[in-house]
């Protein structure tokens, strides 16, 4: 039975990484002692080491090791023995790029599927949907594909943002740019507001976290998702 | 002789389309009573027929019509046949991909570089670089490549934004978007704000507008580029 953890962001203002999520993390994860890193997207450039020391600092809060998948030989092993995944934030482009890269894709789509845990933030939440074509970031390298995991029939755009009724920049709002997607594509959008999260238990997903989330169907006006709620499919 | 003018936006805020431009645009296609407008962006999935009334409308003001390649049998030969060019905005890899599709990417590049006055805005201004991978747009559909006209050897980030220091949103800044992009690319960006544009002139570029714009070299702090600097290549 799938089992994931899907959220908007790693960190909210004012809190250290992964600080709010951490009592969740404590339940999700419990009975493991280590998880594999997935350090692919390499936030502002960091190293793949860098990263991990800094996803390893807070889990050890929860008692559990990180090991970085970079640190095994076989990244395909690496993941057959995975007792549970974390795949964190940056780019999006560059995650996707190395996963197509080291033949990756189909390996972790089957052990989530196979009930691994999974834990994704950000661009590691962006990929758990069919496409990664709602992520926000920039396209600093060129993706094989922006086909993801498909782990669940929706399209996720992470750090969902409300338009600012003040602004005088023209730039797109996040609602024109989703708007855009689906002049596009059919795949409905949930836009997940930083603090939020969504649990994948099979074939139910709850919204959870403190903020409605914002859905968007293609040619329907979006909607509120209330906290706690339950979308099957 | 190159004759480009690339503007980071079409519209200021408070004004019309183009507005800000028209007295530069007068100017810049003297003598010139219809241009070739390329809709292809298609901003907030305006059809070609709407976003070529958009783009006729402000040019009327001018004394240009405007006519959308769309409208022609086969672009190419609309392509050899105008008198000036308009890339207008909306979505760059729609554009791009548009482009790559039509195969038109080559037959662009070499009018311009012949002297066929070009304007682009937005996307229209990010394909002039040799790369469109500092986009802002969402990656809603796939193209062929990332590669763009390569007129002139900078990579433009259109409606350049700086950092709001009292924001508690987490996302990454625009500079930090542009960090990762030179954690794999060399190519130095120009951040151009909302109402500069550069003036091509062969091989002479030049900060127009009201505001400066924020230059981004590889391994090095940015700085800001005064109004009327020459930048050389």
């Amino acid at each position: 039975m799938k089992n994931i953890i899907i959220a908007s962001t790693s960190t909210i203002y004012g809190s250290d990484y992964l600080e709010y999520l951490l009592p969740t993390l404590q339940l999700f994860f419990k009975g493991l002692d280590e998880i594999l890193f997935i350090p692919y997207a390499r936030p502002s450039g960091l190293s793949y080491d860098e990263y991990t020391t800094v996803a390893q600092k807070s889990f050890k809060k929860i008692g559990i090791s990180i090991k970085g998948i970079h640190e095994f030989k076989n990244p395909k092993n690496a993941l057959a023995q995975a007792k549970g995944v974390f795949v964190g934030g940056g780019n999006t482009f560059e995650l996707v790029n190395q996963l197509y890269k080291k033949d990756l894709i189909k390996d972790l789509k089957k052990i989530v599927e196979n009930g691994t845990p999974y834990l994704g933030t950000s661009a590691g939440s962006n990929i758990c949907g069919p496409t990664m074509m709602t992520t926000n970031d920039m396209p600093i390298v060129y993706p094989p594909s922006f086909d993801t995991l498909n782990l669940i029939p929706y399209t996720i755009n992470p750090h969902y943002l409300d338009a600012d009724p003040n602004t005088t920049h023209k730039g797109e709002t996040r609602e024109t740019r989703i708007h855009e997607f689906h002049v596009y594509n059919k795949s409905t959008v949930i836009g997940l507001r930083e603090g939020s999260w969504l649990v994948v238990k099979g074939k139910k997903i709850i919204l959870k976290g403190k903020l409605t989330a914002r859905v968007f169907r293609q040619n329907e006006d979006p909607i509120e998702l209330a906290i706690d709620s339950i979308l099957d499919y």
